[in-house]
């Protein structure tokens, strides 16, 4: 993609509102637009990042027999009075028709997912059944100051699965946790695996995958020493420096985490709401145990600005770049290079922009590609080669630089 | 995709409110589920339709130098106010927060694309501009009876060009009614291009690209001779029988008909309304003419099952069937084939269920994938070939199989 024939379009300063790094970088490096508090556009780039994060997500659930569907955002009213849900969600998003009709915007799709896959459930031999989908969520949030950590509108990755019995339940559980841990690490992203409480979903304790960063808004202890992790806001049942109760080597440490993921054990609560029902082995019905696990898309893009950037901008993990390389061409340079690089698979940005080079640079900076690439007159038949991490600059051959890049 | 792993389920009925061929199909054959009146969940095979229409359309606007973000579906009220949409759309959907925030649901997006764009234009230098999204769509309409083909839940995709002066517009108008034609005629339709009023947005004629089918809700008249057709609807200056207006040769014809894409010119109403101005050449501030795109993507999946079907399925164009081979494997034959042809990169559904042949045979062409394979213990080293718009079967070998698909 070129510069000039694209919507990147970088600034000086942050909105004044942009209170997080993420909004104040994402914003600057023309990655998304504000419409409304917890609420963006996503640009050419931030677009990019997006669907990035979203196939890299596809490809862990699909990896472990889920199936994708899609699943609507406007919901009757009835599905959500049938779970309680209508009257106790306090962020249901609630819409009138003008012939006086009720219905919800998805904030989750329990209610949408359990009637749906009662059709496909009948007896153990359907079971266990997994199914996701990648849509945007609404939740009527009192405040979202975060950027993108906490949308009123966003993007997220909801799974479920359907089991025979409790142990079937746990033996997923352990699978979408090994699939959860994948995720972010090709994020680059540490994930803890938090205890907390079920929230409105569920009696039971539920997990959450927090990243640490003082952009988060949720208040966790952590050990050190072992993989120990719990959400002191629901659950008040250590303090900062006792010992670690799993490991009991280490004193907790506090910090603040923005949770990328959960995991809920939703036990019979749909499916006894929606009377979905399954034979067992032994002739009998019952109702089957349902999970549910969430991998917030547009959040994570937010955290993952928040944990990988410097004070010249954002620095992106080679996974969800926008784009493999970033060329900067100057005195009217890189066009032939440019068609080189796109000939051989390389995703290229490239700087067609007739500005000073070091306005070019600082905008390669912000934008945080993970490699630079100058031609010029100085450049001669080479090519300068940088990382977004040093200050190392290189001068390579065309056939060299293709050789890093692979 | 394994038909034992995945949500394909197939109905010997259609559910009793099914009015509409596409509707019927689309559930019997497992490529849709109606959540209520206009709001579908799509299944695996019907996401993948969804998915190969949209990229379709994708790479036809990219092609025409229009660069893709994503707009989100949560408005401000105060961006319908402006425009006066807010009283005058009654298909707006409302939302009120809990803090009694006024909110609309996206109809389409003039009114955060030109509060969006304004940053991006300051001078003719900047013009034209052209962006596009696919993104969901919100209508509130009183009746939704036709299946995928008015939902008050849809994919749209809308492109926004912003030109200097209404010469330009022109110009644009004439590529992207081009781009258009490719869309359709790249998804098998013949989309008849008809003079329609501008409704809502224009005071101007507007264009929609109309395919005939007596499941569509626009009553049109045509000319058989040339391409003339007007929407009487909106437009009564003719009547069935009346001499064809443009070539004179022959009368017009009546119909019924689906809109699967329309063009606007909005003139200046959005950019006076969010005073986006431009300096033209002269140095004088101008009001940029403005025209929107639309293409119902999901309703044109239903168009295309409309026209596309027997009394036995649906008959996919092979540009967008959900897969590119049915294999039918008969006593637990087919699991060496089916990895063959993925090994050869051919995507492939393999209906692996332990069902009788006739079943199997009923199932494929419901589902209307475009070629058909059978391997049993009567085809031996050979595989049945078998189109599913012709009765011929041949016994072919891997090789020939391979090259008739390529």
């Amino acid at each position: 993609m070129k510069l000039t024939d694209s919507f990147v379009t970088t600034l000086r300063d942050a909105p004044k509102d942009a209170l997080t790094i993420n909004h104040q970088l994402l914003v600057r490096a023309g990655f998304v637009r504000q419409l409304m508090a917890g609420v963006y556009t996503y640009l050419p780039l931030g677009l990019k990042v997006l669907n990035k994060i979203s196939q890299i997500v596809r490809e862990e659930m699909n990896e472990i027999g889920s199936t994708e569907v899609l699943m609507p955002i406007l919901h009757p009213a009835i599905n959500w009075k049938i779970t309680g849900g209508w009257d106790k969600i306090d962020v249901l998003f609630k819409v009138k028709s003008r012939t006086k009709r009720d219905y919800a915007l998805a904030q989750s799709n329990e209610e949408t997912v359990t009637p749906l896959t009662s059709e496909f459930i009948h007896t153990y031999k359907d079971l266990p059944l997994s199914i996701y989908h990648i849509n945007w969520k609404f939740r009527d949030e009192l405040r979202s100051k975060s950027g993108i950590l906490r949308g009123r509108e966003f993007l997220m990755k909801d799974l479920y699965s359907f089991h025979i019995d409790q142990e079937d339940f746990d033996k997923y559980y352990q699978t979408a946790k090994k699939a959860y841990l994948r995720v972010f690490e090709r994020l680059g992203l540490v994930a803890k695996v938090t205890e907390a409480s079920g929230g409105g979903f569920s009696e039971k304790v539920s997990y959450e995958f927090e990243v640490l960063t003082s952009a988060g808004e949720a208040n966790i202890l952590y050990c050190n020493n072992c993989e120990y992790c719990v959400n002191i806001d629901d659950i008040k049942k250590y303090n900062e420096g006792d010992n670690c109760p799993l490991c009991k080597k280490a004193k907790l440490k506090a910090s603040l985490a923005s949770e990328v993921g959960n995991v809920f054990d939703l036990g019979q609560k749909y499916t006894k709401a929606f009377g979905l029902t399954a034979v067992n082995e032994k002739g009998t019905k019952v109702y089957p145990i349902m999970g549910c696990y969430g991998i917030g898309i547009s959040r994570t893009m937010g955290v993952i600005v928040e944990k990988f950037h410097d004070d010249k901008g954002i620095i992106w993990p080679r996974e969800v770049a926008p784009f493999d390389v970033h060329l900067v061409g100057l005195n009217g340079k890189g066009e032939d290079l440019y068609k080189k690089l796109k000939e051989n698979h390389i995703d290229v940005l490239f700087d067609d922009r007739d500005l000073p080079a070091g306005q070019k640079f600082n905008d390669a900076d912000l934008i945080g590609i993970p490699v630079r690439l100058v031609v010029s007159e100085k450049t001669c038949e080479k090519i300068e080669f940088k990382e977004r991490t040093s200050d190392k600059t290189e001068l390579l051959s065309f056939d060299e630089i293709i050789k890093k890049l692979k």
